[in-house]
């Protein structure tokens, strides 16, 4: 009988452990989690932030009993892995009461990520938040609640916080313009914060389109969130507390601040056991995800992982890549080799009343880098017929190489429900089928007149931008 | 100086005059349409019907006159083209006032389609209603704002008329259980009206998956239409006016019919001028859309196409293929040569409070003949996170081949506004381009908790389908 050991039990760590307990019920599959919650949603916690979410209990999908009890697994939480002897294959783990030293025929490390604090003073004082774990989550919904019980107000226990919308306690920073940024900013301000969101770069979201970029951030001034562009935050001032934000050129006083600045792999103990590290400083694996180690593999947010455009690594920490690498990875080690596919670093996100999403290659020095030319165009058009009484617009950034017409990425923003996400839908199947942008124009999407306009604004956009292409 | 001459002024015409306009200022471009009506939207028509479209002229996207001054191009409305002569190059027009004898360098057939008539008695009664015309619009808004009045009921002229649901008068038939049929039953029945729908075959959109077809039917069902499968109409009763639809077993008073059972192509006049049919009975054309006759093109519902499938010529007469190949045939005129594109036979249609997308190969028996063996799954998945306190249900039906896994075609339904036909977009793709279903179950598409579950229902099906193709 073989046993699969894993380290860390979220997304990719508790996929392959299912999958391969599922298609080798013989095998023992062996997990060690350092903390108590397993196979959590942390995308779901600023929803949960906001009031949307009761509990965070809603946040799991499979509790730790269900993956025991029902799945067979000998998941172990509370038991932080120490070392790896990949010669002798095993591991060493602790927990509050013992130490175990645990043997593995398949190894996979799925350590996750840890945020990425900036190199500025302040970040130890209280009212200071990061959202990397449930714990982070608890803290912070524990501090809103806490804010509006001073102030007097309802909690957000009963249906949606966006309800809230009458100011209630004083100005609150967000250092950092990413996803967690953009969804906390919805959050805080729906529990009637006002929030001030600082980003280093010229742009917020800055893996997406200038024009996508500049799309949110409009919306989020128009819901009075005060966006501070090209503003590195140099300080978090206070004495115990939090009480001002400081850049090179402001000092805006606050009462909490969220540092949402990234994430960065955790390879700490990978590193400690030889196993090398890509150049994303994420480890590195190849297609089966299995690292220079024999035997042992590395998925999710700790690895690194190969994109579909430049065919180079890249390290994209995104939950459905751990999730299908770990599952890919659950199939390898009971005998059927699988590869969990690249990444086309697709993303999406809601910000209030908006959405929007991205994928492939958009920054032109990348595509440079990647050795294409890139032409990009950026159109507007109706998200429904333009006689159907309702609908909005959707923005298409598309870009491809000048010289074969191949797309290269996109990036989309609508109103909320308008459609810019599941419409990026089809420029992932473009980006990772390496299609050109003459052939994507004629694409038979699907039309009707609830939907879109004959030609749906991805189609027009290949449209414009074929013309641009050729032209060139 | 070339003529570039156009028969028939909706979409695939006028986007090739345009076009051809735009591409090369100096040809001269001349479109005979017999009708008053250029470039309207005939997917619109039920949307009018229904109330929430308020003037027929809102469906015209760009009027006569914008053609004329703004576009320079000579269209002759009121102009019907009675005979093409390939040899000579010329066709000759007719009008109320005068024949004309017009020379062509280029020319292009798009004299669309024409409504299928069942061959039954009681087609030419009063209150008997096709839909395939502005005019048939017309006269069917008509009927539904006439018979409200006289049971004193608000005209449908302020917003959207689902909110009258009081029913209103007489029991109303729809024969044809399409797109047509579905669209109206929801028109009239948001007007007030008692319908009953009759679909010769066993389900209703039969271009769809089983599954599709049966979810759309319970829910026109729950909606209070009575849907009656396998029942062929046989007559329509009445002596003036129509009174009842009969069926082998059932006798059903209405006091209107819609009768809305297909389309075919209107060839009488390329035929007449010796221009080849194909296997379809539609105009038969090269990539390039050009016929047996030089310099003879044809382009949208009058002619057929090829299936990106099954490289066959197939018949599939919708909106974005006649604007697509249109464009093309305007380029390839003005001396860039240029493909339309093949088609995936995608359409998507909406249904009260639900949607549905189908693109590809679906029937097993069509599948087979293409030289497949299909295996085919239906899923059910969450539209969005579990946790997240909105969404619906997706269900995904997924056909590929046996041996190559080759994603064949998909049918998907939702709620409205859940995204089924904006998913559908993933799969365009795919049958496009010809992924195998393991490859498309690997495909990073864009995840975040208001859009979707990690896996989108779309990669849940591909990796239930993968599983039974490498069982099997």
């Amino acid at each position: 009988m073989e046993t699969f050991v894993v380290v860390g039990g979220d997304a990719a760590g508790m996929s392959a452990a299912s999958k391969a307990k599922r298609d080798d019920p013989e095998m023992e599959v062996v997990v060690f989690e350092k903390g108590q919650w397993v196979s959590y949603g942390a995308c779901g916690l600023p929803y949960y932030i906001k009031g949307e979410i009761q509990s965070l209990e809603e946040l799991v999908s499979i509790t730790p009993e269900e993956f025991r009890e029902e799945r067979d697994i000998d998941l172990r939480t509370g038991h932080e892995v120490v070392d790896i002897d990949p010669d002798e294959r095993t591991v060493t783990a602790e927990s509050e009461d013992e130490t175990v030293e645990q043997p593995y025929d398949h190894l996979l490390i799925a350590t996750g990520a840890e945020p990425v604090l900036p190199p500025i003073d302040g970040l130890d004082l209280e009212g200071v938040y990061t959202l990397g774990s449930m714990s982070d989550g608890k803290e912070l919904r524990e501090y809103v609640s806490r804010a509006r019980s001073e102030e007097n107000l309802d909690q957000p226990d009963s249906g949606p916080a966006c309800q809230f919308l009458e100011q209630c306690t004083g100005p609150v920073g967000v250092v950092g313009g990413g996803y967690i940024g953009v969804e906390m900013a919805e959050a805080l301000t729906a529990n009637g914060f006002e929030v001030h969101l600082f980003q280093r770069g010229d742009r917020i979201l800055k893996g997406f389109s200038e024009a996508t970029s500049d799309s949110v951030c409009a919306h989020l001034e128009a819901q009075d969130v005060a966006v501070y562009l090209g503003e590195s935050v140099i300080e978090i001032e206070g004495d115990e507390r939090a009480t001002a934000v400081r850049t090179e050129g402001q000092r805006v006083p606050v009462e909490m601040a969220l540092v949402g600045t990234g994430v960065r792999p955790r390879t700490d103990l990978a590193e400690d056991a030889g196993i090398e590290l890509g150049e994303t400083g994420a480890i590195a694996a190849d297609a089966y995800r299995e690292t220079n180690a024999p035997d042992v593999y590395a998925a999710g947010d700790c690895a690194e992982v190969e994109h579909v455009v430049t065919g180079e690594p890249a390290y994209v920490p995104l939950a459905l890549t751990a999730n299908r690498h770990g599952r890919a990875v659950g199939q390898t080690v009971t005998g059927t080799p699988s590869v969990g596919g690249a990444v086309a670093g697709t993303a999406a996100v809601k910000a209030f009343d908006i959405e929007a999403a991205r994928t492939g290659l958009l920054n032109a020095e990348e595509a440079r880098e990647a050795g294409f030319e890139p032409v990009t165009e950026t159109i507007e058009a109706k998200s429904r017929a333009g006689y159907y009484p309702e609908g909005g617009t959707v923005e298409v950034t598309l870009t491809a190489d000048r010289e074969t017409g191949r797309v290269l990425g996109g990036s989309l923003t609508s109103e909320y429900g308008e459609g810019a996400v599941h419409r990026s839908h089809a420029l992932v199947g473009a980006v990772t089928e390496g299609v050109a942008v003459a052939e994507l124009a004629n694409y038979d999407l699907a039309y009707a007149p609830p939907f879109n306009t004959t030609w749906d604004p991805v189609l027009t956009a290949a449209k414009v931008l074929e013309g641009k292409v050729n032209d060139s």
